[in-house]
């Protein structure tokens, strides 16, 4: 493997997304922001596109702009962020955040699978998804199975083994959100049907950044964050997918106004609107809603397969890199291998895993995450990252170990997101 | 009583709040906008705000903006709307849409009032709280019992009879969206505790715009809306109230990672936050969120005195006018005529409503709204409704309908917020 920088200009020069980058705003070309797989980087369009929304659509048009666009947005956004995942049109809708969302689908699969009573996920999904079935359970009465895994990868025999004819829902991160290892959607979502139990999928880690097939895949229903790889800005709302054949069988159980089949007939018995528009509940945050779909725009022009080459090639070269200069100064990988199991974002262990972190932050303008208990996160997003950002990332961990410059910081602590 | 727009000139040249109209876009002088009570006018300070905070926070923070604002910025806005509600400190948080907040709050206080069964509401509610409750009902197997008014004033005798010892919640909007009926908050949440059932009220229509508060009155629970009189924006996300010794009483259902105690420690078991944060669920959409604090600020300078004298006047002002000049055309007083029980928006009925509104929209210059069967909802929001303005659209409502310029919108239907 070439070590050298200028191997990495070379990768840069043969990069067909090389010149998205631009369509971004990078203020200062010296930080090496290896976070937007937390936090997407703000898409220039997106600028403009606030100004207009503020200043004309909501200052001049005022209460015009929901019959100018405004109700509309949750299904068109929706349908976009679709053909990014393989969906038909009309399944995916913007709506509240991915923990209200996974509520909403996750408490009308458990309804609609009655009978049932396991939900079963793994150790390696987010918090968030496990805090929200367990407040399903409590409701319901239902039990939760965690299967465990060894930290990185997905125990994906184990949970084959915990699914039987008792299982209602399969509930898993489709990449999880510390080491990245990514489930094969179509073979996982099968072990639920072979079971009778539905498929739901958090795609948070991997949409925007991996190739998905929803239909393909047979996936029951499935939410997903659009701050992340979609660069929809700190917060942007979720969006929730629901298989065509089930988007009437399943009742959204927090039902408002905005899923009422007559919005405006303001009549006092809820009757639910028809497809998936049901699952909306209140009325949509138009401006943070709004600033989704430039950074969805984008990815569909550079089209998903380009996306995911380009993602594989990154944290390939992160890997070779990471054995070459990381590995010697007592760096783990703590992801996978095989690129085929592997999201956009690799993760580091080392001993000083938090020091370095801070360290790198502070000293050596390079922005990762951290992530408990010694994972340095490193989140590569493939329209705006380049090869001479991990190169660079790779040289600056390297002399903060071999400098022992994380020293100042092993007392510390840190809130990070 | 005068009746001359020389007359509205001279009110408006008195009134201590007018130079407030300044501070906000106004981009168009000959619009009568009369639907702030749906959507508030864009706040001047906003504008730049929103440059702020997409441009550089966003933009070049990048995600360390969680920690400089962000993840405060719930709680932080939450207090600044609780000074506007007699709310003590940190018993107010934004978080998502009135429904869902409606929904987290009503299942706890369900759930927390084991062993009554029903929820007491009536029918001047607004429709997505009834379809709200109709979703815990069936969730809980609760009751719903809803009190029939004279669609204009509040059933609060009947009320009162409906309330026994099987009541668990009394959940009721403080200003009705049709009528603008304002409920006695203290009165009739006594009712509620009277016989030991909790309140739980939506001041989605009075906040902002009546005087309120929530200590005084003893009220168990609250939720609102931030875009109508708090200027927040196109689906800004909303608040709810919960007075401090029910915080750590009642459960929040949908238990996300915004509520965990230790939110970055990543703990696969919910751990509730101490205090009111655990009634957050998922991450808040920051760009419609920020854009909530500028208006209320603008509130909490003018004080919600003034803000509510002005109200007043404008309403005592707009019924004047009716009565005179309207009244005689038809037009049908859908508001009470009592001050202290009239929120700031007043209903004109007229058996050609819809089509008049459809003309003063199309032809006059004058956006109020329509409300099924009959009524033109006229929104008086005090910080950017004149006089002239009121005086204005009285007399281009006079026009519609002695000119019968309806007529040629009788046959339509529409849309409208």
């Amino acid at each position: 493997m070439n070590l050298t920088k200028d191997h990495a200009l070379t990768l840069d020069s043969a990069d067909p997304l090389a010149a998205f980058r631009e369509r971004f705003v990078v203020e200062d070309e010296a930080l090496i922001y290896l976070d937007g797989n937390s936090l997407g980087r703000l898409p220039r369009a997106t600028q403009s596109r606030m100004r207009e929304l503020v200043d004309h659509q909501w200052g001049e048009r005022l209460i015009r702009g929901w019959n100018e666009g405004w109700l509309d947005a949750p299904a068109r956004i929706g349908d976009k962020i679709g053909q990014l995942i393989g969906a038909r049109p009309r399944s995916v809708l913007i709506a509240d955040s991915t923990s209200v969302n996974l509520y909403k689908l996750l408490l009308a699969a458990v309804i609609a699978q009655e009978g049932r009573r396991t939900i079963v996920t793994d150790d390696l999904n987010f918090p968030s998804d496990l805090y929200i079935m367990q407040g399903v359970a409590k409701l319901t009465g239902a039990e939760i199975v965690v299967v465990e895994s060894d930290g990185i990868h997905g125990p994906v025999e184990a949970i084959a083994e915990a699914l039987d004819e008792n299982s209602a829902v399969l509930c898993l991160s489709h990449t999880a959100f510390k080491s990245g290892y990514t489930y094969d959607l179509s073979a996982v979502t099968a072990l639920a049907h072979d079971v009778g139990a539905v498929a739901l999928w958090d795609l948070s880690h991997s949409v925007g950044a991996v190739e998905i097939d929803l239909t393909a895949a047979k996936v029951d229903s499935a939410v997903g964050c659009t701050y992340k790889y979609l660069n929809g800005g700190p917060g942007a709302p979720a969006f929730l997918y629901l298989r065509e054949d089930l988007q009437e069988q399943w009742q959204n159980p927090v039902s408002g106004w905005m899923g009422q089949a007559d919005l405006f007939g303001f009549g006092l018995t809820y009757d639910a609107a028809p497809g998936l528009t049901r699952f909306q509940t209140g009325t949509p945050p138009i401006l943070s809603l709004s600033a989704i779909e430039p950074g969805v725009d984008l990815l569909l022009e550079a089209g998903m397969a380009a996306v995911r080459a380009k993602s594989v090639a990154l944290s390939d070269y992160l890997i070779g890199l990471w054995e070459a200069k990381l590995k010697p100064l007592g760096f783990r990988l703590n992801s996978p291998r095989d690129v085929a199991r592997r999201g956009s974002h690799v993760s580091l262990g080392h001993e000083h895993g938090l020091a370095i972190d801070l360290a790198l932050i502070e000293e050596m303008g390079v922005l990762p995450d951290f992530r408990k208990p010694d994972s340095i996160r490193l989140g590569l997003t493939p329209l705006t990252t380049s090869f001479a950002d991990v190169w660079e990332a790779v040289e600056r961990m390297r002399l903060v170990v071999s400098q022992r410059r994380y020293e100042a910081y092993r007392t510390q602590s840190v809130v990070v997101t």
